[in-house]
């Protein structure tokens, strides 16, 4: 039996193929994971084994996809750079982001119930993420994008902090928090936290204040040398001597110029 | 703190609407099953709880999603029907793929773990999909769409069913039965089998033969009354009076004509 | 001397296919026409010789390419249909919009300086189209556009004819003109052409009220052996057979459902 | 008569907006131009008058559009650059390309009529063009992208100029022509054009040899003051000072570094 007689319809299959040369972020994020959240009665503002099952199914997407050099994330998304060579499924669009989708969804319930065996995951409510991609010509909007991810990190973590303070210490409803809070401006929030329930915004975990962020990073790149002639043709040239990488856990600031120009390998 | 400084990299973020009032079909597939039904030792030719597995996961992606009308699977692919004024995720391709293998891969590796305990799903070897959407601009192409699947499943566990007869049965070794099959036709294969080792390939369960197909089943469809008219307008209007659907599963013919003529609200 | 080392470049090109087995509908509009039209002193609401010019360059565009079946133009715009199954540039959405924009401006230049020598082109100021695509599924959808057009035109039509006798006969400033007729129905400006300048807006030229309907008329179709069986499948035969067409000018209404019923060739 | 009946129809219609601060290039393609300059009797190999033309239609496409930077063309084909951070059209796939296959062949049109009025153009053998669009993402593939078409324009042009003397000074048919080049590298045919028919190729016209570039110079960029600083930011700030441009025409190198460096302004 001749399958050629029904294959024409392989016809209506598209692809697209990434822009060549260009940084490929790849943004995965969690579907539905407010009534998540609330089903695994997560703790508020932030629940740090929920925190720690999402940054090891990052990093294990890392270990797994030596493409990926660096990986931003908090609350309920992670985004993912790969390399501007970077040739992973021809740069195929959508197999891109489907296995992005898929392998991270798959790490996150692996993790999960390994580590939190006290809350099995139900059917009707498995953690799924979708996923998209997006292409920077340039390292400048590469940089820009992971100081838009990290600057919403704050923003969020800054009102929820506040408000589940209102909420659980202060005792008020959510509509009230909800209420209280509107107007208000980063000044205002840090105020009722240290005014009313005695917190020093400053003095909270940074991986709340500022998300987690695993880089590949290359611990004998020779960064002096290269500030001699901090040229992309010079770049390649070093990167070709240097291979031992290893993936690092940070929580620092990705705003300031200084985390991307002590490493310069990560945007080329 | 502003946002609106870094937000501008939102503009580079592109979404594709897929083409309104046609059928769109998403098949999801594995990546790298044959390496994974190697690693957990799957049955062959057909590993029966294997199947069972990602037909569960199947269905319950009808279950959760109402827009699927039908799906059909063999081996480690699914093929998903969305109705054609289906407004999911207002058709966008990226929501509507990378939901879809993500939440293929959770319902699979759940329900793996529950009804396979005994081959406990490793980190290194979980299961994970690809998805992909296509477009049809007619009732005939995504009949055809169907036909292309269930052709191909009889010609790959036919082939399948021969090599490894040949192998587990005949003592050859797999290369002794690839060269074996080279050249073979459809009905070299069936002699094969049934004279070298006594298998009637008609008797074989039809699930490894057809696939598996789940329907959204109309069943007080008056399907007379919808043969006296048998127009679009009048299929819309019969289908707002009927709406007991239940969710069933078959293993049947879907390339000749009467499984569609039987239920012509699958091409509505 | 190689090319190879630079060839790399070409590996940024994309294409995009349009979607197999669906009705194309391109269409050109005209390039900053309200100005040209001041420029070159159009006579208003309506000026037959360059509408005459459009439609020249529309007919010629059916002449130089028999994949249009048929084509809808009035004011500075026109919309051309393809046939379903048209293979024309193998589909590629780029070859087919650029080279209508060409050939369309092109024809345009062509026939006005043919017809209007009293008035010649200046480089500033020479008649340019943009031009789109728009793939649609079913033959509802392609009836349904073409109407949109038709009713866009009347509306269009009626407002220029009632503003124009305004300012033309009824002494109104432009500005008096647009005032009065805020806010006005379709009825309003029936009345104000009827009593202030005894225009009977039914006896206005077709081409000015309904536009200009070019189609490739199959004259010897057996349409009465059509209705016998009027399915695709039968249609496809019949045009087998007859193949005498010519392309005839219509300014009829294509709103009603008659203008359709008695070709369906053009929806094949 | 209200249009909103029909007005869905609208939500078939796609739009592509070319990658953001990404260098565009425009090329747009003679349609058919073999028959095209045999049917209006071009000179062999190349026919200066022609390429006057078309270079005036180029230049003319730079004077109206001010986001065009540089153009390169010869033969039958022109590429424009438009600047990183153009707006145009708010850089819409479509409008982007199909104006400027209209308005390129709008120029064309008039100046041939103006400066070959001795050759009509005739209906059937009006001159068309089709058009794409290319996006790079850096400087190095734009610089490359423009030393892939002179590369080209040279290698066609050696091809041309021998392939013609066999013809017209050596008395060959055309096959037999092609078959004395088949097998022929830049070297041999330097040596036939010279020793057979006493041409040294590197005395013919550069615009046959490299093509014809027009660029926005500005002639008052203070080079040296950028060397200082060869940074993005700084030759932004520059610009902002010097503004006095004009439309050069050159027909040099642009494969050596050199015509790039000394005008940092075209890669900006």
């Amino acid at each position: 039996m001749a399958n050629s007689r029904y294959e024409y319809v392989r016809s209506f299959e598209r692809e697209n193929i990434l822009l060549p040369q260009s940084h490929i972020v790849i943004r995965v994020d969690g579907r539905g994971f407010h009534k998540f959240s609330d089903h695994y009665d997560f703790e508020k503002p932030n629940d740090e084994k929920a925190l720690q099952v999402i940054n090891e199914a990052a990093k294990q997407m890392m270990v797994t996809m030596p493409d990926i050099i660096m990986a931003y994330g908090d609350s309920d998304e992670y985004s993912f750079l790969l390399r501007k060579d970077c040739d992973l499924f021809e740069r195929r669009e959508f197999k891109l982001i489907t296995t992005f989708a898929s392998a991270f969804s798959a790490y996150y319930q692996h993790f999960w119930t390994k580590w939190i065996p006290g809350k099995p995951l139900d059917l009707e409510r498995l953690p799924m993420f979708d996923a998209r991609a997006v292409v920077y010509p340039n390292a400048e909007n590469v940089m820009d994008y992971f100081r838009w991810r990290q600057v919403d990190c704050h923003i969020n973590n800054l009102y929820n902090t506040t408000f589940w303070s209102l909420v659980l210490k202060g005792g008020m409803t959510t509509n009230e928090a909800e209420n209280r809070l509107i107007g208000t401006l980063s000044a205002d929030k840090n105020e009722i936290l240290f005014k009313d329930f005695g917190i020093n915004y400053n003095n909270i975990h940074d991986m709340y204040k500022k998300g987690t962020i695993y880089i590949r990073e290359y611990t004998d790149f020779p960064l002096s040398k290269y500030l001699e002639d901090p040229t992309e043709a010079h770049l390649k040239r070093l990167m070709k001597r240097v291979k031992k990488s290893t993936i690092e856990q940070y929580h620092c600031d990705i705003i300031k110029d200084s985390f991307w120009t002590q490493r310069p390998y990560l945007l080329l």
